[in-house]
């Protein structure tokens, strides 16, 4: 009896760690490769910018009379399938982008569904093919910081090619600070979304497990 | 003699016209299918806004205390092959962007070409991987103006849903009037670029004959 019961459990607790593999792997597998459905707003939008790396940082140009001037940029928010969903960005004041920061922090960062793949054959305007704007403030990092080397190695491991830009150049780190979301991700308009729900929801804990 | 003159003319006449027929048709195919020499600043620029269907439109949000606001729509210059060089836009004021520019109309666009798929391994950062940002002012168009006509054609043509767009949605066509344009399609800055030289280039005359 002492042997079966033991058999018993080895069988219990063998099938209990394939189920959870097996969940884990599929939900990481399927978090890695599908979308959250259009309803989970902060799942969503962190889903966005995981699977993307680049996108247009906006900011506004004194030399411009004022004007919005948008740039292209890549960015991460976080080593792959552990992004914090606040975009990093590796800026040099030889761009405007980074200068106009430095005299006016407004900013905002926008990312389209499209070069994803992922919105079939919907056109990129179309509120099925998602798109989010982050709007907030663009601050140059403490190259010395925790966060700075968090956000270096995020970036590198996203963009290997940029640990070999010229040093000559001064790249240094940015971070948007986030205090607005505006994402369209389905019919009826943006999706209410608060930077808090934002920031803590926790998919990337448990996703992409493989 | 006489008829010697007219065989010698009707030979120089054939050479010529087969001679300006076939550049045409070369120029015109490797102009449609391959992008211009990074050099050619206006052609790229031309080349690099008409092979584009969407792109990242940025306005002042009041709503957002004056802040700059991206935001992923579709576009067109015109027909196909037959682009002026002059982004038009189908919106509505239900989304921020265009209630923002009847507003306050300083506005830009920016275009990467990453999306295209001509930047072989470069990242969307890279000098080399171009982008494009025009800055200007983002207007609202008489509907009973030819221009509207123009720019209506040209955007159903490139984005054939926008014609089933909701009716009640009052979509209405905004082009940008180009005041600066920003260029980096290689390394060593922005590409001086002149809005006359940009709107004056002759590569869609010829261009796209077959």
């Amino acid at each position: 009896m002492k042997t079966k019961g033991f058999s018993d459990l080895y069988l219990v607790l063998s099938l209990v760690f394939c189920f959870v593999v097996f969940q884990g792997s599929v939900h990481g597998r399927l978090l890695s490769i599908s979308k959250p459905k259009p309803d989970n707003a902060a799942p969503f939008a962190r889903w966005l910018v995981s699977q993307s790396s680049w996108g247009v940082l906006n900011t506004i140009s004194s030399d411009l009379g004022g004007a919005p001037f948008g740039n292209v940029v890549s960015f991460s928010d976080g080593l792959p399938g552990k992004g914090r969903g606040i975009p990093y960005f590796y800026l040099t004041t030889l761009d405007p982008t980074a200068s106009n920061a430095l005299k006016d922090q407004r900013s905002s960062f926008t990312i389209s569904e499209y070069p994803i793949g992922t919105c079939n054959k919907a056109d990129p305007e179309n509120p099925t093919c998602s798109k989010i704007t982050l709007t907030g403030k663009l601050r140059v990092l403490d190259e010395n910081s925790s966060e700075a080397k968090f956000a270096q190695t995020a970036l590198f491991a996203k963009h290997p090619e940029m640990k070999d830009w010229p040093k000559d150049h001064d790249f240094q780190i940015f971070k948007l600070e986030i205090e607005d979301i505006f994402m369209i991700n389905w019919f009826g308009g943006p999706k209410p979304l608060t930077v808090e729900q934002y920031l803590h929801e926790k998919m990337n804990e448990h996703s992409f497990i493989l």
